[in-house]
């Protein structure tokens, strides 16, 4: 599935569309391989498969690929709440790794706490998904955003 | 300059070996280009150069990048007062981000703060460098990490 | 009602009656005038009615009186855990202040996400809760535990 | 010493009675006896002497002391740098705790990273420091703050 098309069964085509869109322009989202599976609003869940791209020293996913996939659902389920115009940015997180995993694909799905004027709160879930579909914890974020305007 | 190979200057060689060795076996690290700059007792000191791999939508570096940098340059910074066949791993960080960039590269300092048995903690700074050489601070982190046997 | 008397529903009286003897050691916490709520296996709840003892100069109440009542209430939901004979040490927290208020009393509902052998981590939601009995999201806290033996 | 008083070395007089002021309002403060020590653009210190007020069950200093006195020091530190007629609020905090005191006092000292329009970076130490004068380090926190006007 392509990052910019929406599935067919996706009940906000304009939140994809717009978050697609953004996430097509990462040049690390695409180098990493990152996909967009949901975006709802106030709720983003993105998936990042495990390749020689993404790992540490161990071969596990590399905390940085984690932390990466969380701040960005986090963001962009911000972002389903901003104003057409506005960017979002990140303030500060900080992200909790409950347990490492090989192999299958990591599930990060931000929701947002609360959207204030300035400062926006969201929380962020990594679950890892193996072959057989089994999911397991794997990080913990809580994360502050702020809301910019696009040409800043 | 090869990752696995000390400069002339690093004044603790044996240090900069087991930094190296760990680093070159890191996917993400490699593909994105990280490199070793400094490895002493309880500091570590990392580059991450701009590239189409670490951008964000608007073409600056990336926080997951950011954030990537600093949990490694925190992470070996405790690595260097682990004994030998211990293998450090994140606990969990915070990580404030302070300005954006596009170009130069990112240096990450990591410093253990205190190095206990069962917990070390360690802050990270991040700078931005540009091509004219100037220095701006980017990022700050605050970093817990818990030493585990290699072979867990 | 007493800190040490299990309220007669109380579903565990074992848990109860060991938080509320921990909770009536802390000068602190008497001092505020913290109250034990729930006490269940991996969730812990706690109130801290307003006085004068726990405002900040706007006279709301203080982000230190916050962030205490959901250090404690994260703390004794992992203690619901831990065997007997150990103790629970904060190593970190990180809390989002999400709205301020005054009057009334908050309510800290402490829940362990992961309870691992050496580290433990635990979320808390903090609401303001008026006269008229309406709750409100306050704080916000994501929390690093570990378990120490009581005579540490 | 009173807390409205500068003492006689001050070398800010004015930023020590806008901030001794502040604090003398905080009810949670006066309570535990936080006291002034320093006052200069971009750092304030403060102590919390040793009492039945501020202990946890095993009569240590009770984290959520240590976290109010850094919350109040990383503030005011950001209050140093607001225009006239502004207050500061936190947004978030997050602090490790490195190691347990009794007796003594604690001495927070904050700093300002980065202050900016919207959104300020602090950094803040506490030490312990006991009846020899000897101190120790205690906790690390770093804050995320905004101002806002005083009327709001």
């Amino acid at each position: 599935m392509s990052a910019d098309t929406a599935p067919q069964v996706a009940p906000y085509p304009a939140l994809w569309g717009r978050i697609a869109a953004s996430l097509a322009r990462q040049g690390m989202s695409q180098a990493m391989g990152v996909r967009l599976l949901r975006a709802e609003p106030g709720c983003v869940e993105l998936a990042l498969p495990y390749s020689d791209k993404v790992t540490q020293q161990q071969l596990g996913f590399h905390g940085g690929a984690t932390g990466m996939l969380a701040d960005i659902a986090g963001g962009y389920a911000a972002l389903t709440l901003a104003h057409e115009g506005l960017e979002v940015t990140t303030v500060e997180y900080k992200i909790n790794f409950l347990a490492a995993f090989k192999e299958g694909e990591l599930r990060a799905t931000g929701t947002v706490v609360r959207a204030g004027k300035r400062v926006t709160v969201a929380t962020v879930e990594v679950l890892h998904v193996d072959a057989q579909g089994r999911s397991s914890p794997c990080a913990l974020m809580q994360q502050t955003l702020t809301t910019v305007s696009a040409s800043a």
